[in-house]
């Protein structure tokens, strides 16, 4: 695995394999990597010639109050992961690099950015949209590789590649989960034990949405029993938002569709946790 | 000349273009074309292997009081002109294609966008930024050419391309003159004659300024000279800024530096008409 460090050695390489006819396939990461980006990994690994991966921890997608700074770092450890997954080039540009002196670009996704996720964090998506779309230009990759985890981020960014025209594909894995159905991140190690063990409520609430779905329940009313499940968790201190939703638009559904994304955040403490499932009717 | 009308007909004839190595070339304007704009086109074709000329009339940066309906339109003419300037291919969208239903996406570079003509024209260069870079993501030009008239533009798409790490060198070519130094301008022929006669003030007072600023004297005497000129001009009718301003933050300048933008910004009836000229000392 070759490693990048600067965005001049990352532009110029992916030009000669562009050039060279090769496809190139793109993971973008913060690092901590878990089993869900192995997955986008081996995904991109199994579609395209060559394969890069990013680590960046991206400043501007995190709010003034949150966890930027403390947001778990693991060089090494991602390094020996990537290798194993079969990534050719591995990417991590420092900070100046990727914002230098005078940095005043943006790119903003409107509407879509300010719902769900966008409501509680204030800036998160142009932060997102900006970092993902400087990559693209530096990676020239053929193919993206994103986790429905972050079902909104996916959601942002395919629509910013088709809004700009941008010459990538985007693609949205499934999401990777532990044996109780908990949705891998990188958060999840801020858990305390009893946290981590209570967090097992998002899957149980989704699956529980899903079959009411299925039955033909509408969805105001499978979103009141979303918020008593959560509810009926004490170590869940906050319910952002829980229920069913566009997987388009991401407006609130009033009545189910032909798709529907059930989604929920909640904090456990200080920990912000985000899942969500899509299920046709 | 070959003629594009899609998206993805350009798309696709780029991406082949530069799988093959050809170099490519790009005039992006909104039509009713002058010796300027050919001057851009023959700039590209001496430096290039393809030239790719584009002609929209972008609605997005025209504000709701200002010309999008009248400005002017000359497919026949300008398709004559192009194809005499050596150009390969010419891309001309529809607004349908270019901002399809839903579109939410916005390029945004802050600070540059809102001075000088950014201040009398509140989002319209957003409107350039966001229209430049699909361009060049449907283009994927090696270099892309714009004139100097509009310094203001040409920087901001500068800053664009550094920021979001663009593959694209860009290339300002010197403004074109009638031959009492009026810029060549699509809007010039809004002028009635007497009007016209007049507008040679504009080059006049930057002439002035450049003397000036050549024997040493300081910024503030020289802005209000221009001021001055172009006040004693009776069908001059607003003055939006006349000064002297550092080319790179298009900030107004305190002293004169090594390279000093000299620019203006006036009214003529409803004929808005800018120009300047960058000086050393």
């Amino acid at each position: 695995m070759e490693i990048i460090r600067t965005p001049r050695m990352m532009k110029e390489t992916s030009r000669r394999l562009l050039t060279q006819g090769r496809t190139i396939g793109f993971v973008p990461t913060m690092g901590a990597l878990h089993e869900g980006h192995l997955y986008l990994g081996k995904s991109a690994r199994s579609e395209n010639d060559m394969v890069v991966a990013s680590i960046f921890v991206n400043p501007t997608q995190f709010g003034p109050a949150e966890d930027f700074e403390r947001y778990p770092r693991d060089f090494e450890g991602d390094m020996q992961k990537l290798e194993t997954a079969g990534v050719d080039i591995l990417f991590v540009p420092d900070v100046p690099a990727m914002y230098p002196e005078g940095f005043s670009t943006s790119v903003e996704v409107k509407a879509l950015s300010e719902k769900l996720c966008g409501a509680f964090r204030p800036g998160h998506f142009n932060g997102v949209t900006t970092i993902v779309c400087k990559f693209f230009n530096m990676v020239l990759p053929t193919r993206a590789y994103f986790g429905q985890k972050d079902f909104q981020q996916a959601r942002i960014i395919q629509k910013m590649i088709s809004d700009l025209n941008l010459n990538v594909e985007s693609i949205t894995c499934a999401t990777v989960r532990e044996s109780d159905g908990l949705a891998m991140s990188s958060r999840n190690r801020y858990l305390l034990p009893a946290e981590r063990k209570a967090a097992a409520v998002l899957y149980k609430t989704l699956q529980t949405a899903a079959q009411m779905i299925e039955t033909g329940i509408e969805p105001r009313v499978i979103s009141e029993r979303m918020q008593e499940m959560l509810m009926a968790e004490p170590l869940v201190t906050e319910i952002q938002y829980a229920g069913i939703y566009d997987p388009e638009t991401l407006d609130e559904r009033r009545a189910t569709g032909n798709r529907n994304l059930i989604a929920v955040a909640v904090k456990m403490g200080n920990t912000r946790l985000i899942d969500n499932m899509v299920v046709g009717l």
